[in-house]
């Protein structure tokens, strides 16, 4: 940094810990910050679980950045009564694009049919022909509109989709693309009127077996199904009917049930069955989102604005 | 339509040949256009090739949609000449958006490890983890920026991916993710540089083989080679030993060389291969994309605004 230009801010102290990463030393330092030891810190990036936190930080540490989206777990624990002044946040969000890359990736596979074309051994236009379909004009309902979903819809829009959201409230989902919002007990209708399923939302008991029998026999023999949630949405039996019937054109899971899906299962053997084992966001991808995450909200502290995924200590989330 | 309402424009009469079919007519009606008999129309939509087009049209016609994207056999005939105050428009353009979604998909299913995983009966999590990739940050070099080259670029830079742009002159593509627009004599320079390729640039001489064993090698392990032009532009022989000796990640190829591409090719057995038959814009897909430029330019029409690809008879394009 060139000297005597008043207007650059200095470079704040940012301790990492349990462990230093390369790659979280690179962020700090491009977000603008200088990666230093706890007690001459005035933040922490914390790459660990809540075993090893320290029981009491320094009296200069303003901010924690952890790791986790989910932070049940940090609740359990006196780490946030013990620091009423410091400002905690978490990486909700941050894994959301790479799951919503690979919902999108299985969707717009099975739609142009590339599974059978990954087992064909021959030239086969004239039959691949009327199988080939588009995601442009389609009708694509995105069951869950949290961090994945609205990630998946902003993917889903350039591509001339047609959303019908669907989250518990009902709330109009405002992004492009999006043609309609559907509160959760108003599914049922949703089945008869969509071309595809994409299903993107949290385990609950209300939301077990969402799509079922009665559900897949609403799609079309060229609706797609795609789960990137838990495998417990699905039931697996009666998909397993449908895609043995031709009730629906097919399903790629990233999750299932069982999990992990047992060798010899028939979802396995499907040609319009494709399973990838929970695999949408592998660690190294995860430790990439979270880099991108640390060096966003360091740039952030840095110049005084208000960080991504605050954690509200009194609120529990 | 309500009476009494000037502001609303007549429906026009628009006339169909050589033959009629619902999905043009739709479109015509949808574009503010009524289908009528060739004598009564201001304008003509001609879903054919130029053998059957009318000698001498009725001075009535003010402007002719043809279906092709690329007119070079139209201007082999008379029509043109024969009908100098006439208005003639081709659907150049309306077909690259099929093409660019089947491109996006080949290159999103290869960076993500598709193929593999459909060719998968086990739960092998652990051992695909490390070969998930992300478009997230990634470099693609699209090299071709013409009607698809451009299309594929406004889908990439949704997922995050930093695009260069290859064309002939070298004239900034100005379009969101594009890092840098390269002129072709400079492509030597790219490929160490980008993580991934599409290919989608016309077949001539200067593109023959442009991808070749020397090029191959300055790509990564992990590259994805995609083409959707014409399969001369790569060389077969030196693409399947870069694909054998994991010099690359993998190709997926909508044309091949040679086409169709014969039982036993040693393309169809590798794994990190991936062929479709030519079929990224299948004859339905054509028909449609067809009926909404007719619906467009139908609209122009009617309102009286500039259509789309009109044809410059002077220049002879």
């Amino acid at each position: 940094m060139p000297e005597g230009e008043p207007a650059v801010p200095r470079s704040v102290p940012i301790a990492l810990g349990p462990h230093s990463t390369p790659l979280l030393e690179r962020a700090i330092t491009a977000g603008g910050g200088t990666v230093t030891e706890l007690g001459a810190a005035r933040a922490l990036v914390w790459d660990g679980d809540p075993a090893g936190f320290p029981q009491r930080l320094p009296d200069g540490i303003e901010w924690v950045q952890l790791f986790s989206a989910g932070v049940e777990e940090w609740f359990d624990t006196d780490v946030f009564r013990n620091h009423p002044g410091v400002v905690f946040t978490s990486a909700a969000g941050a894994f959301a694009r790479s799951v919503a890359e690979h919902a999108l990736m299985m969707l717009l596979s099975g739609v142009r049919y590339l599974p059978e074309h990954v087992l064909a051994r021959s030239w086969r236009q004239r039959e691949f022909f009327p199988h080939i379909g588009t995601l442009r004009g389609a009708t694509v309902a995105v069951v869950g509109a949290g961090g994945i979903g609205r990630e998946l819809i902003a993917l889903l829009h350039p591509f001339g989709a047609r959303v019908i959201a669907v989250n518990r409230s009902g709330t109009p989902v405002s992004l492009p693309g999006v043609v309609e919002t559907v509160p959760a007990h108003r599914l049922p209708e949703v089945w008869p009127r969509t071309d595809h399923v994409v299903v993107a939302a949290p385990a609950t008991p209300e939301t077990r077996h969402l799509v079922g029998k009665a559900e897949l026999a609403h799609l079309k023999p060229t609706s797609w199904v795609v789960n990137v949630a838990r495998g417990s949405l699905i039931d697996t039996d009666a998909l397993v009917q449908a895609l043995r019937d031709g009730v629906i054109g097919g399903a790629a899971l990233d999750v299932t049930d069982p999990e992990p899906l047992p060798d010899g299962h028939p979802l396995w053997d499907l040609p319009n069955a494709v399973v990838t084992p929970h695999d949408s966001n592998p660690p190294h991808l995860r430790n990439a989102a979270f880099a991108d995450r640390v060096r966003e909200n360091v740039a952030r502290f840095v110049s005084g604005r208000d960080p991504l995924a605050r954690i509200d200590v009194v609120a529990g989330y």
